[in-house]
């Protein structure tokens, strides 16, 4: 920001505020907008799966008359309207987590459960211990609290919990939580095994600190068998849920619709004291009337709902893949993953995720997502993160036939090996 | 919280944690479900001034079929939906404020503005200015962020730019902003007159600081003539507001409905960027749904709206303000406000605000908010605030005869003075 004649904001804001950074992902959603443009970017929900009958009755039935009408759009309290929480708790315990409504608190989506959770844990120079890649909009919401990262390593004989401690020491603080969504991760789509999830329970007990589980695609299911989840794992170790470290952030914006702006915190009691006083702090309540109209959707067959976006994501991962295979030039590695919204492209070693996304949206009019804004330290950069959840499948093929002839032309790459250089530029 | 078997999240918890207490007019709210029980707590609306026909009309309207429900139950950008931006900008202008859609950002509440306010101007302990009393709400927005507070002085020859800078330097810090409500001020009902405003600007030019400008009442003005902002003055010496400092904050919670959760900034363009990274990171967006009615209600009449409140509301402040005349004893004083939604009344010295609504709990039925909550440093424990928005004026009159009744019956006050201590306690 540059100097202006009242007041010079870079030097009026606090120290965390420049680690604020805008984010891509963000950036292009407002592309969105351009007729014409095809985008592997975000993790958008296709909206025609959005159970829009089941949300149209809810909100018609809660706004009916003046009187009912009272209530939804009043103030309400901070933990979230109750019987939205006794449903989310009813639907842990479905999940392998036995819970009761104190362990839930309802959030603004899960973005703001991590905003919450930086808040609560991150001093300044404390350690997160995230993976790398890990979810770009997780390193968004705790940068502000000024955390030092360091590489969360969920192989068998990786890194022990004293190295962390040493080196978060050394850094002038301490290890003070570890963040992980395991299932179809953001942006990879990998899955972490039973044993990898006992590993980093194991870990966290050992460095004495919460386990923050993003369980955002965890429902999104497409092949295989569940795995328990790191919480139902830390119940089952602990005995009960108040006796566990493990913070597990769900959200509706996934299955059902995420301009509600419906999600939640399952954890301990104690803990979710805190983050209810985090909350009332924050923005006092998320909105009751969207909140009420959750708790309906929730009542009125969410297992079904589940099931259709799961069938539907489904087959247009397949598509994907079966189109990458079609499209994308030799050089090029993909991961395949058993649910969620994301392949994680790597691309031949000499391209920049970045240029290339500039490049596809001038000549091509396809977007996806540069790797490298999910690595905090700076890695990834022949990477790419493509959404196969919003597009059709043959605007897909499209696309993807676009980007794959794209990364074609670029020097290096595919026929140009044969070529040579010398003959493209 | 006590220690646990798995995690001591006393321990776990950064600083920062130890700050956030309770809310006191939070946990009251909780009591409103009771049955019988009369409060003047809470900053709570009439929910029968709810426009209820336009704001069902825009939900029934938006969600009238499959394809145009897409967009409002869809993620959307964090600047906030355009035309309510872009509505909200001209509402600004209204105000005394030319300003753009790019100086306008939508938040969940002018709660989460205070929240985000805080995180990008205040470092651990730099200095906060705000009057004492103040709104609970936004030191509890603050309090996460470390900041010291000292008094905000709006007095002629009040404590000077240099006395500030000094105190906040032998803190360790600075003075890094100015927080204050001009109009009808949660919790005292008070206005500060155009010349406290002109000081207050000339003190945070001298500090060179920003001014945080919390107008949730401004628009409810019961008699007088309108004053003009903080940030209508900033403009007009400045003559731009992307050369301005101050950070005005406006909801829809008082005018319109709390339930729905929008609010906004209107600032520097410069500093509107920042915090839309900051809304970004904390929750991505605020409901596009609500957003979208927003607008609507916006458009259809808001005029006609905010007049119909502030006509009930006049109504009900006279009421309050002659039922206090009517039932409170000699020895105790309250404001007389032009707009809003309190009276503060300061009780005889001898009475603590917290124990006379533990009891008015107990035996009366009645609850309102103890003063010394909106004091930063402990103060006005003889001090409490009365919400007139909520009660019909029979209902006020019987809980504060009630209210005025149990004063009475405190040691020392009212006929108790002349009977003397002795025979009562």
């Amino acid at each position: 920001m540059r100097m202006v004649n009242g007041i010079d904001w870079n030097r009026a804001l606090a120290p965390r505020a420049s680690k604020m950074r805008a984010s891509e992902i963000r950036e292009l959603l407002k592309l969105l907008d351009q007729p014409g443009i095809i985008s592997f970017a975000g993790g958008i929900p296709d909206p025609n799966l959005f159970p829009y009958e089941v949300i149209r009755a809810a909100f018609v039935d809660l706004l009916s008359d003046r009187e009912k009408a009272a209530q939804p759009l009043q103030y309400s309290t901070s933990e979230g309207y109750p019987p939205l929480r006794r449903w989310i708790a009813s639907h842990m315990a479905t999940l392998g987590v036995p819970c009761e409504i104190d362990n839930i608190v309802v959030t603004s989506g899960s973005q703001q459960a991590l905003d919450f959770l930086g808040k609560l844990f991150l001093g300044a120079n404390h350690t997160a211990l995230v993976m790398a890649p890990t979810y770009l909009g997780a390193l968004q919401a705790f940068n502000p609290y000024e955390p030092r990262y360091d590489r969360l390593d969920d192989a068998p004989n990786g890194t022990p919990a004293w190295a962390y401690r040493t080196r978060a020491e050394a850094a002038g603080g301490r290890v003070a939580m570890a963040y992980v969504v395991p299932d179809f991760a953001n942006p990879t789509g990998e899955t972490l095994d039973i044993e990898a999830r006992q590993r980093l329970l194991k870990l966290a007990s050992e460095l004495d600190i919460p386990l923050i589980e993003d369980g955002a695609y965890q429902e999104l299911r497409y092949e295989g068998v569940p795995l328990p989840s790191c919480l139902s794992l830390d119940v089952r170790r602990s005995e009960h849920i108040d006796r566990t470290r493990t913070v597990y952030c769900g959200t509706f914006s996934k299955t059902v619709a995420p301009g509600l702006r419906i999600g939640w915190i399952c954890a301990a009691r104690e803990l979710v004291q805190k983050i209810v006083l985090t909350k009332q702090g924050a923005d006092l309540h998320s909105a009751t009337l969207n909140q009420m109209v959750m708790a309906r959707v929730g009542e009125l067959g969410y297992a079904a709902q589940v099931s259709k976006v799961a069938d539907a994501y489904a087959k247009r991962r397949d598509a994907m893949l079966d189109a990458l295979d079609r499209h994308m030039p030799p050089g090029m590695s993909w991961t395949k993953p058993q649910g969620g919204m994301f392949i994680w492209a790597t691309l031949p070693p000499e391209i920049d995720g970045a240029a290339l996304l500039a490049e596809a949206l001038r000549s091509e009019g396809v977007a996806f997502v540069p790797g490298a804004a999910f690595f905090f330290d700076g890695s990834g950069r022949n990477t790419i993160r493509l959404n196969f959840s919003l597009q059709s499948e043959p605007v897909m093929d499209e696309g993807l036939r676009r980007l794959g002839a794209l990364i074609r032309r670029q020097p290096g790459v595919g026929a140009t090996r044969i070529h040579g250089r010398k003959t493209m530029k």
